[in-house]
């Protein structure tokens, strides 16, 4: 079979080398008789395997003592109520920005809790841009700013961290985080589902300044408190042993790739090279402004949508897999995460200038 | 290497057909070029999968269509506050049996959203049985019932089901689901975390009846909302796919060996087998009431507690892993899960009668 590329936007393509070591040791981890899948998450061996994952994720991303890292469960959709249930404190009021269909969940779920005060949005825009800074109306009594620096559906991505002075900046990475460095001390909680850059779907990671957490809304739920999480080494019941693994893997191949500094360089040159390839055409159009686009999701449409089926049907017999757009957003989108190579990225630009040749 | 037996209460043994097909899809699904864990939650691909579980779950445990069966995160200790806050509506207080370690941790998670009742307790006799049903102080006007059918720590099982009326009926099922055929019409909400019998941790069941859902407490995250969940198809947020996907082949498994009629059959005999040894020994000692041990988890003591260390060591050497008991217990536990072949009861009983024989 040729090769294939798969650009989904999450659950999506995992390092190969971390998918064939998994399967080299799925029946019996390191002559241990047992798959990691059978492992008690207290046994030696598994206590083992987390411990060197949390350490080699704090490594990669220089965490500091000061933050918890945290494998949870229920993914960026429970850290929507996670969130204000533990961070709001005494306060009533969190600052939210909008810049899309995953900030506009965050602030759904929050308003359940608090009174979201939106510091700033880009719908009018449809959602193609970042608000300029001196549009901001932050509120220096918020609990925590929260804001989404990359948005998975729209591609809007922040390249640089709002400045939110004394208030906790709170942030979505599910679709961001590993792809660069990242000044973690500037950050009072990140969070982020794992299918896009850190392993299989069911595992969510967490990091948390200590001095944050301790104190939840009335009716908080314990598997929803951060500090229980934290004080029981996030085996408050039984984690998701196999996500957390294999998560462990990829850190373990991001080292081997030399690290997010490599990483950044790489996934640069991978986005850089498909907006070159649409912004040389009159064909293909990406929506987002130049200056906020992402470079884990790129959103870009064809001049002639009733070309798009076709577009799918080739892309894929060529082995390009997943390419629908959103249908919030339609069209195509092409996610790039860490675990895309580049030469999947030179195929995808191969068939778009042919079938913009022979169809366009 | 020998034959390795892996006696852990969870996660725990999974059988050895599903690993191995799950090793050989592991880099590609069916020719569709993708491992499961890198299929969009959304795709066909993974559609048809999540379908075909639940449909081959609903076959064998006979669920009629008056059920939601949800695909969920979190384990148990979620479901502890999960279901008071669905099933509550406008009662104010519920109906708990405590029958060990496992009832006492749902009863302190419902205290904190409703008055529990505690209906009956065997805590007084270190809960070695279940009490007396002339000893059951069930209130008519209660919300729900809730109680741990099989008892993972304390190896204690109800072999029948209570009778409570008109007043919903709510079983923690984590580590008796699917070992043997259930009546599931007898029951508003059954729940089980998957590291048992079911598939890899992270993943969660959930059995409920429609009409219960629909009416959550203020402040439940929506997470916690099974009503959601079921609008959803389970995918409300991105589902644990790869635990979904291996609890489809357990599923599959489960019907080759016969369905759960056949699997009870077995379990009895592997159960009875290692009871028979314990209990023809003066050596090895059972706590458990007769009528009320667990054919999943079976507790043991030794004679003497100064060779505990000695009997796990043998045992790790003959193949036989995971035997300590729970802290709270002591001595031994043999978790004896539908994976858990004839052959590796057989064996831990032979290595029993040797240790006795050349130590005891």
């Amino acid at each position: 079979m040729a090769d294939i590329y798969n650009f989904s936007a999450g659950p999506a393509v995992l390092p190969h080398p971390v998918l064939v070591r998994a399967r080299d040791e799925l029946l019996d981890w390191q002559g241990s008789g047992m798959s990691v899948m059978e492992m008690s998450h207290r046994g030696k061996e598994f206590v083992s395997i987390a411990a060197q994952a949390e350490a080699d994720l704090r490594e990669l991303m220089g965490i500091s003592s000061d933050y918890h890292v945290l494998f949870l469960q229920g993914g960026a959709t429970s850290q929507f109520a996670m969130v204000p249930m533990n961070l709001l404190r005494d306060r009533q009021q969190a600052d939210y920005f909008n810049t899309g269909a995953w900030s506009k969940k965050a602030i759904g779920e929050a308003k359940r809790y608090c009174t979201v005060n939106v510091a700033a949005s880009s719908e009018s825009t449809k959602f193609t841009t970042i608000p300029p800074r001196d549009t901001w109306k932050l509120d220096p009594s918020a609990a925590y700013v929260h804001y989404t620096p990359n948005e998975t559906i729209g591609g809007v991505e922040f390249d640089w961290i709002p400045v939110t002075g004394e208030v906790p900046l709170v942030a979505d990475m599910s679709s961001t985080i590993l792809s660069r460095p990242l000044e973690v001390s500037r950050f009072g909680l990140i969070y982020a589902g794992a299918q896009k850059n850190i392993g299989p779907a069911g595992l969510t990671v967490v990091i948390v300044r200590k001095d944050l957490v301790g104190e939840t809304l009335a009716g908080t739920p314990s598997m929803f408190d951060y500090q229980q999480h934290a004080d029981n080494g996030s085996m408050l019941n039984t984690p998701p042993t196999y996500g957390w693994y294999l998560a462990g893997l990829v850190f373990q191949w991001l080292k081997e790739q030399g690290g997010l500094e490599a990483m950044a360089l790489i996934n640069q040159r991978k986005a850089g090279k498909l907006y070159a390839a649409i912004d040389a055409s009159e064909f293909y159009q990406c929506p987002v402004d130049v200056e906020c686009r992402s470079r884990m999701n790129v959103p870009f449409t064809l001049a002639d949508a009733s070309l798009d089926a076709d577009f799918l049907a080739g892309a894929k017999a060529a082995g390009l897999l997943s390419l629908k757009g959103h249908r919030s957003v339609g069209g195509m989108r092409a996610s790039i995460y860490n675990a895309m190579p580049e030469a999947g990225v030179a195929a995808l630009v191969d068939f778009m200038k042919e079938f913009e040749r022979t169809r366009g």
